[in-house]
């Protein structure tokens, strides 16, 4: 059985936010995304066509919906965000990177 | 959106493990695990119908399976047992919560 950890094999360029998937069906995903100082540009939504489960593992995020409502996420803080639920991270730390955890179904 | 904290509200009662579904789609079942001294009587397997994916997040734990490997797994440790591999848990830290993330897909 092959483990990994979670923490480990953070990459060294950040220019980008990082995502890698742990696990993919094409039904389900489940991917870590390391993020630094990264937001989604301003104007833009995320808009799914499957529901999003996401924690904060390490570092710090703010999500914010389109209706307004701003979620600032810490470290174990979970949400499960509905499929076309139109959102943008509005900020993560500059100060060191932060992990996501994010079960697409 | 309703955000929660996968640290928090941890059961007072740990007499039993302690399973809760964070979400369930009937298939996909997100659940926190909770353990405590825990391990899975001897001689009795896990045989599951769906994979599993599974990450501790607290705590301590061994895994052993069928073919006799066995694998420990610290904090951020994750790994994915497929469908029908058969295992069991056979130590969970008694010193401390032993939380679990387990991904059923």
């Amino acid at each position: 059985m092959d483990k990994q950890n979670i923490f480990a094999s953070l990459p060294d360029d950040l220019t980008l936010e990082v995502f890698e998937p742990l696990v993919d069906t094409g039904a389900v995903l489940i991917e870590r995304i390391v993020s630094k100082a990264h937001r989604t540009p301003e104007g833009q939504w995320y808009d799914q066509d499957r529901n999003e489960w996401v924690m904060v593992l390490k570092g710090e995020a703010r999500l914010v919906f389109e209706e307004g409502e701003v979620v600032h996420l810490k470290v174990g803080d979970h949400l499960n965000i509905p499929v076309h639920c139109r959102h943008r991270v509005s900020w993560t730390s500059e100060h060191e990177e932060t992990l996501w955890l994010a079960v697409h179904y």
